[in-house]
């Protein structure tokens, strides 16, 4: 049976019943979508200890039709400030709240007597993916995966054309193949550029002899894609095979080592000896991975100062990378569904193709 | 000459003169983009009160080289937790900061002595365009203005077609005319739909007799544009005739309204007073409207519980509405620019069309 925010609820209150809190006040949009259903951009939400029939749910004027569509089975109260709205309107003398997400503003105008800062709770169970979940995942996936194979064919990527032009064509074969929105700013990086890991699309034109590297995600029911490739234009000098089978193989290496109980920490180091071993240690400058779900980027981080193990259900991205500045960088990454058989769920061709 | 970030930092601190702060902790990404030009993911800032030299930013080494190409006037302290890094790197013993985005998390884990709430000072700078900001939000009003016309010319919104193909459709003219991203999620919402004022479009089928309401933009520079028109499909009925004029007029007397000096709650009572008398004002369940700058929504907000008055040099919507659930909905919506001469960004036909 397919799992509804009801369900998920009660997890969360399975979480909430280890605490001294009457409940908690859920006011990430995110986290409220994830426990509701309701996706609209003003809403809180308050989940009870003890009673389910108690929650209740929050938003404006704008949102009654949507919230009587997507979350029935809550009651409404409606205000436009939904925190506080919450706050004054459920009883309960210890109400829990998001400490990383309330900001201290919205703290001191509530009646902070009453209230006490809980951890990331829904955070944690959000890092266990459903099978509902996986499935809208693994569809956001394959609208990604189909998209270099489909800029490959067509020559979208070659000499002449921007690094902007590139990403349009990304963004247009997702949409037409099913997306429903670009996961976040997707990244197409030439030539020099490919050293800067974050680098936003220019007007810069691709030449001969350039890293093109291509970072991108699609959205579908919400959930979201992440993938990475590196091209390049023409015969690849011996620098650019070099960190390239470099990072193909810490690629590997970080994907083999996913495995559920594993200390995330340690996923991050494996794949950054073999980086560190070959002599650029110093030209990796993140995390190997995090998790993906409702947002791009959610729990489990995997890097080095990531603390607990991986959990059965995660799914995560692997992404080791090399920047040379000035020259040009490498980036390989896949979203991966961790369990007992780890999953890739974006399968385009990691060797190093030459265009 | 055009305002630069030093310059925006300046008039930050001829604000701060007025505060017994050392400074201003800047932790908003908006923030820190307005006043440094920082575009990344992870950032913050500090100005301070005294010193422009003592000014710093820090991130972490994903950004290295993207930090020192857009803020190249600030020194960089890198750290990967940037609000922690800064409150422990810079001097003062009265460091303000951003209390309405601060988080609980985050407050509690810094050295609250020297740690001081400021108001939202910058929000109160970027409320007042510059003329490059005012060109820029131009052109995406222009990219976003164009759109309309394109689809209706190539009947694009027709009986047959869904909700999600006229999305895409305006998005992909969007993109062709210049947009470098979608401002928001873009609403298309026809017949009964078009009752929701921030409807999803959905696989529902356009049809004969429908309102079709699309309410949508495009980013330029990092500047958002803002519009909505409405159609009807064949021969409108008398009652959306009725409601189409009352908005249409509701919008003009608010567009009127719009001067430098006017108590916002009172443009937006000008506006609603127009419905209210009709005889609809239970069926206008949303402000009249909004700034619009490097964020969709920003200051000043025009609605029934808006204080302070419209600032000379604003960029603001006015998008009045009608929705008579379970028939359909109307709202026309145009981004001005405020000054002695008010002037609108986007032209599209403000009649009722009839496609």
């Amino acid at each position: 049976m397919a799992v509804t925010c009801a369900d998920r609820r009660n997890r969360l209150r399975a979480l909430l019943a280890d605490t001294d809190l009457s409940g908690l006040l859920v006011t990430d949009l995110v986290n409220v979508r994830y426990l509701s259903g309701f996706t609209g951009s003003n809403a809180a939400l308050w989940v009870s200890t003890d009673d389910p029939a108690d929650d209740r749910i929050s938003t404006d004027g704008r949102y009654l039709t949507q919230v009587a569509a997507q979350a029935p089975d809550l009651t409404l109260i409606e205000g436009r400030d939904v925190w506080r709205t919450l706050v004054d309107g459920v009883d309960g003398k210890r109400l829990g709240f998001e400490k990383h997400v309330v900001t201290v503003v919205q703290y001191d105008a509530a009646d902070s007597d009453r209230l006490e800062g809980a951890e990331p709770l829904v955070e944690r169970l959000r890092e266990v993916k459903d099978a509902g979940e996986i499935e809208l995942i693994a569809r956001a996936c394959a609208v990604g995966d189909a998209a270099p194979a489909a800029l490959v064919e067509g020559g979208a990527i070659r000499p002449g054309r921007t690094e902007r032009q590139v990403a349009r064509d990304l963004e247009w074969a997702m949409f037409a193949g099913g997306g429903e929105a670009i996961a976040f700013e997707t990244i197409v990086a030439a030539g020099a550029n490919s050293a800067v890991p974050h680098h936003r699309p220019t007007d810069a034109v691709l030449a001969a002899g350039d890293f093109v590297k291509i970072d991108f995600g699609s959205v579908v029911g919400g959930y979201h894609s992440d993938m990475t490739r590196t091209f390049v234009l023409g015969e690849p000098a011996d620098w650019q095979r070099e960190i390239y089978s470099i990072v193909a193989q810490a690629q590997r290496v970080g994907c083999a080592a996913l495995e559920p109980g594993t200390a995330t920490q340690d996923i991050d180091a494996a794949a950054r000896q073999i980086i560190a071993d070959a002599g650029f240690g110093d030209q990796y400058v993140h995390g190997l991975g995090h998790g993906v779900g409702l947002q791009i980027h959610e729990a489990p981080g995997i890097g080095k100062l990531g603390t607990g193990a991986l959990r059965a259900g995660s799914v995560v991205t692997v992404e080791p990378g090399i920047y040379l500045p000035g020259k040009g960088g490498v980036r390989i990454e896949d979203t991966l569904v961790v369990d007992d058989d780890v999953r890739s769920l974006t399968s385009s061709c990691r060797e190093l193709v030459v265009l």
